[in-house]
């Protein structure tokens, strides 16, 4: 078997990434879940090969995920610390990143934030599914502190599972899930308690596909999201408010029958929409090498990973080969286009890449 | 082959009840549309047997079914009544109905307003599909002028294309709509403009499942929602206005981090989803016959039938037998549970019901 991955948080995503890791490595899967029947649980379903506690899983692991819900985070990866080797590699698959990110990285530097796009309405281990994240994005959060041996095996995991990784600082992370995750969930709670209010049977009759669609968050677990609201709150609050800035905007057009401005609003949201990519899509392009030759100082891992993530442009690989100067990043990136936006805006940044279709 | 239907409008919603007509019944299918060609590809496509224009379809036709965008309803309905029989019996699949249903029941008294609830992103006689109404609801509105043949007969096209008949007066049915299809509408055009706005490639890449079923609506036909949203302003205004009331409650117990509200108002909204139907699902339950001696006096079909809708009873079949002094009104609805709150309800209206499993 080989190296030793560690999975704390025996739910549904920690379940599917034990699942995904045994279809496509050898790691050895050892569960760790502060209800120890749910660790026995994982094992069962096959998404680890051993349940145990936290210091006798964590001796010898090459890297712990902490699956927690997003309050616990940070106590679990302290407790990490004080168990696991000082090169352990940890990361996490929290909503939210910014404090969170800031305190585990304080408390272990081998800390990556991680942010899986995935999710499902059911919960906990028996719903897990080894492709869960298949063709979903995977955010990572570096910082100026992060070692790029740390975020290269994170990186390789997020492959592991079938996702693509994306690079953002952890500031812009919360912005945007405050946006595509935590305003829809506000939105699709709102209209259904608005819809409950109405004390009408008939309501639920007529509830057709797209009512069903736009609340299905609002089904989803309050715990898991008391957490999430309370850790993006500032995040949401502005995104509620743009949000509700927008809506009065729309109502007042529609009170004035402003239809050129309705139309015009309507306009935008269409092409916007028809940006979106489909469910699943990934590119089919072949990969293509970045060499970025850089000074050896802080954060320049992190400047480049979040220039790509930017960019909308997913890191397939990462390295840095060291020299007495500095070194060089190497960065894999899918197709010549990717590569080509790529460069030129590391050439933007003052970096002098070179690229070329990976071999 | 049967009695004559005629489709005016080959959409994809006329085009689905040709198909579903053709599959479950052996009326005589007439296609009608404004553009030949569309009425042509309907035939081409087997959702009619012949296409004409609306003079030569109406000859002798049992049944106009007017699937026409909102504006054309009532011009169409007119030129119905010039060229029909006097008999014949019209409806409409309109997704707004107060204002469309007077004006059109004045132009002919055969006049049944209707609102299959089903649809799709996609347009045109070549996306219709037989089973695009397969389990939905599709309310009808019947008024104190509304005949029992007229409704039994539109009735029963509902229950050929497999959906369920819902009886609901018109007003009712446009502030229902506003609720569960226009206000998610512009819920979803606003969420897609905002996202637009922040000019973020990353936002598209981030758009996770819930986003992306969030916005489906805003996707679909420009022109078909404009015409909606004038035709049901005022209903939509008011639902706007009470959801953004709503959201502004969210809103500021997340600002003031009163997790007491914020439960409060979550909990509501995950039991009301918990209530919603799932789709396509419907009773199993053994038909039960419910007879209601009535005398013979304007308004009650209307009463009887949208006393149904407004309890969600389905009615699957409604005929009337006349007598001297007023008739029997015979509802067959969905199981005795049905039977036995129909039968309370419409005591509770002075009337004295009595029901039955149909043998």
């Amino acid at each position: 078997m080989g190296e030793r991955v560690v999975v704390v948080g025996t739910g549904l995503i920690g379940g599917s990434i034990g699942l995904a890791l045994r279809r496509a490595t050898d790691a050895e899967l050892i569960a760790v879940d502060a209800d120890p029947r749910s660790a026995r649980r994982a094992v069962e379903v096959g998404a680890a090969h051993e349940a145990a506690d936290l210091e006798t899983a964590c001796a010898g692991a090459a890297l712990v995920v902490v699956a927690t819900p997003v309050a616990a985070i940070v106590p679990t990866v302290g407790a990490v610390a004080r168990v696991a080797a000082p090169h352990a590699v940890v990361t996490d698959v929290g909503s939210t990143k910014g404090p969170v990110v800031a305190e585990a990285e304080r408390l272990l530097p081998g800390f990556v934030g991680g942010h899986p796009m995935a999710g499902s309405e059911l919960e906990g281990v028996d719903a897990a599914r080894a492709d869960l994240f298949e063709g979903a994005l995977w955010i990572l959060t570096p910082t100026p502190h992060t070692d790029a041996g740390a975020y290269r095996r994170v990186n390789a995991l997020v492959g592991a599972a079938g996702a693509r990784a994306l690079a953002l600082d952890a500031e812009a992370h919360d912005r945007l899930v405050a946006l595509v995750s935590h305003l829809p969930y506000a939105i699709a709670t709102t209209l259904m308690e608005l819809a409950g209010s109405h004390g009408d049977e008939r309501v639920f009759r007529a509830a057709a596909g797209s009512f069903r669609d736009m609340t299905r968050t609002a089904g989803s677990n309050p715990r898991i999201w008391r957490d999430i609201l309370a850790a993006n709150r500032d995040a949401l609050l502005q995104e509620l408010d743009a949000f509700s800035g927008r809506l009065t905007a729309f109502r007042d057009a529609l009170a004035a029958s402003d239809w050129d401005a309705l139309d015009g609003f309507v306009a935008r949201a269409r092409e916007t929409r028809a940006r979106l990519p489909l469910k699943g899509e990934r590119g089919v392009a072949a990969p293509w090498l970045l060499e970025v030759p850089v000074l050896d100082r802080a954060g320049v891992l992190a400047e480049i990973t979040t220039a790509m993530g930017a960019l909308g442009i997913n890191i397939e690989d990462l390295s840095m080969e060291h020299s007495a100067t500095g070194g060089v990043v190497h960065l894999v990136v899918d197709g010549g286009q990717a590569a080509d936006r790529a460069a030129a805006h590391l050439r933007a940044l003052g970096y002098r890449p070179a690229s070329a279709p990976l071999a």
